[in-house]
């Protein structure tokens, strides 16, 4: 399919009808705890669309899940929403019936102020685990939050400033596109950085007999008009090619989320799922192109500001037996520790990725397989592995792909004809040191 | 059972009738060729009988199985054997054909300087993969290694030296007990570093439906005299509570093999397997309580030495509904990126513990869920958590027993009666350092 939309500025309010706001409200209470923003980053966050939206949302399948995560689920099986309260510096995980009581009273906080039903409100945190939400600051920071909110790029910016926990830099995307004739934009914004492997679901419940293994958080804005059903199947898509196709550590977090709003005020004619005499296929299918670039960007972006990371690697399996052979092998290359360590030195170490495709729970056949390094998106493979043995290319040419700050690492399986692809990451001693936590602060329980 | 062993010097040889010795052939082939020890790394090994001895053998269950494994394997299925060659600086992994033909060529040319069959004598390589066997260096090194051969501990220790690979030191364990009132020994030596989380089968083939995931290498010695089928249920019983129990990295090697040959020079009674009108029960059980004291020591020798390691941690599950979901729960745990760093840094993060549960594979219940750290072995444990809620012990009193270089995790999951235990390791930016490789040189390709 061509791909016929262009990137704009503007954030997750480039759609019309969205505003968005982003505060500090001091909820590590590290501050002085009156409220002052000087040299404070932005902690609580609001995003509003001023109609009802169709909502959709993917929650991590953690069996360990955050409260806010257990409040939004059931609001994002809803049809519509029109608020998401979120916070950083917090994860209200491991919080118990006082964790769920903060949660729903975040929303009702919001709800208030902004003259809705509480259950029109979904809530997201990301931060420390175990600790309980600072209630006080947390409704001075959603009452001034909703002071905050506004419809230009800036308010998108300190939404995306907000949401931020160890990520070095804001996150976001927009595009615009045509649906019959009518310019419609979608927009999106997350957070990433450690604890990033997600495996996202409508209902939070595990897909498949294995479980897929960040705190991350996204949220999707959309003037286009789009049922509920259609935006749920399609959300879920997305994931599945994006959000889910990434890993920073192998760490699935507690309170992964990605939540959709459509508010339809661009005006196309409503798409639906298809169905008998539904016709408008080629509606859903522009729209799911649009949602996929977005959110493929924005997973790619989660990868490459991961804790410590210097590249990203794409790791691309095909001719496995089946689809879950593919993925198992593709990410048992990306979690091994000692495929992502050589992969910081700029290393070309194929012995190590032979090794962790025969560990994995795919069928590998050592002969069969073939390995290469090219640079992003190319076709052009430098064949370091043909039908398991070592092959021409030099180790030099090799290393010249290795030492880039991303590139594709080619593995045929060469056994069947299902392929999945994994965004990686390298690890480097930063990460490390990172995650060492400083031990004199109780509140490096991170998540 | 009351284990009634001592510890005794003397290494591998330290029981009767076995010979030792360990030689510099420059198997990395960096220094002048010519084969002088001087301020080199001894890397060839052998070990002999003088008589023959029952052997028990486990592999690497990876599918990309490297050329000596494929070797010894069958021979280790026989009832006897009398020598095992062995070297450090290449795996002979990822070689084709030429690997084989090149570890067969080992194992002839050790038995010819011995006056024994080839297929009396295994074959064991470590280091770098997918680099051919320098054969001619290593024909020089089994000719020395032959020359070396002696039954003191200092041969012993030579041993020990020439099958190190990244170990900062050599791993040696010997103990002598008493059988129907006859003293035995047994010995043991090994090595490690990395690519280390083994699983390990008597056939090669992945005992159960998940893989579990070194390169670790060990030998056994007895003089014992035991029966051929019982030595092999006795070593795979010990491999089970040892080897198979341990994580470094989380990466299982395409080498990994235990080696246990038993000569019966002690003059026991021979110990078979228990059965109709069989007795000896004792004597099998007093014989299992010292092998598994030899391999867990062995075993806790290589999380000790890992590639830049700094704690050990023993975690303990218990509660579990199934055996399979504690195994999957405590290595979980063990390989989680941001558990291993947040032991590095000393620190009691009992959220990423919780984190790591919920997504792995085992069932558990959040609100049922206790988390304690201990000193090694006591049960004088300090709840971080109980029923999925921090508990009272102060953050203080949890950061001293994890600032500890080896102390023990309890996961208590209270949904079920099964228990497993993992002996884990930090991870520091040592190991990323290490392991980053020096992409100048090919031979980094490491195994």
């Amino acid at each position: 399919m061509k791909l016929s939309f262009r990137t704009i500025a503007g954030a997750i309010t480039a759609p019309r009808g969205f505003l968005a706001g982003g505060v500090f409200c001091d909820i590590k209470r590290r501050g002085t705890g009156k409220g002052s923003e000087k040299g404070q980053k932005r902690d609580l966050a609001l995003l509003v669309s001023e109609v009802p939206a169709a909502v959709a949302g993917l929650f991590t399948t953690n069996q360990v899940c955050a409260a806010p995560v257990q409040v939004s689920l059931p609001r994002a099986m809803q049809a519509q929403a029109r608020a998401i309260v979120a916070n950083s510096g917090n994860a209200n995980a491991c919080t118990g019936s006082r964790g769920i009581r903060d949660a729903q009273v975040m929303t009702e906080l919001a709800a208030r102020k902004l003259a809705l039903r509480a259950d029109e409100v979904l809530v997201c945190s990301t931060g420390r685990i175990g600790v309980p939400m600072p209630m006080l600051n947390v409704r001075r920071g959603i009452e001034s939050a909703v002071r905050d909110l506004g419809p230009t790029a800036a308010h998108g910016h300190r939404l995306a400033e907000a949401i931020m926990t160890s990520d070095t830099r804001p996150k976001e995307v927009a595009i615009e596109f045509k649906l019959g004739g009518k310019p419609v934009r979608v927009a999106g914004v997350c957070k990433g950085a450690g604890m990033i492997q997600p495996g996202m679901s409508l209902s939070g419940k595990r897909p498949a007999a294995r479980p897929l293994h960040a705190t991350m958080l996204a949220f999707i804005t959309t003037d286009a008009a789009i049922e509920s059903p259609a935006l749920k199947a399609a959300l879920a898509e997305a994931t599945a090619q994006s959000f889910n196709r990434i890993t920073v550590d192998g760490d699935m977090s507690t309170n992964d989320s990605v939540i959709a709003l459509a508010n339809g005020l661009a005006g196309n004619r409503p798409i639906g799922l298809p169905g008998p005499g539904r016709g408008a296929r080629a509606a859903l299918a522009a729209f799911q192109a649009a949602l996929n670039h977005v959110t493929l960007e924005l997973a790619k972006m989660i990868v490459r500001d991961g804790e410590g990371v210097s590249r990203l690697v794409t790791v691309r399996v095909t001719g496995a037996a089946h689809y879950r052979d593919a993925d198992a092998a593709a990410r048992a290359v990306a979690n091994s520790a000692l495929v992502k360590t050589s992969w910081s030195g700029g290393d070309p170490n194929w012995g190590r990725v032979m090794d962790a495709l025969g560990y994995s729970s795919a069928r590998i056949i050592e002969e069969k397989v073939d390995l290469g390094y090219s640079r992003p998106g190319s076709s052009q493979v430098r064949w370091a592995v043909r039908q398991g043995q070592p092959a021409k290319a030099s180790f030099a040419s090799l290393c010249r792909i290795a030492a880039l700050p991303e590139f594709d690492l080619h593995i045929g399986l060469n056994v069947g004809s299902s392929a999945a692809v994994i965004y990686a990451a390298d690890l480097t001693a930063r990460y490390v040191e990172f995650n060492q936590g400083d031990v004199r602060d109780p509140a490096s329980l991170g998540g």
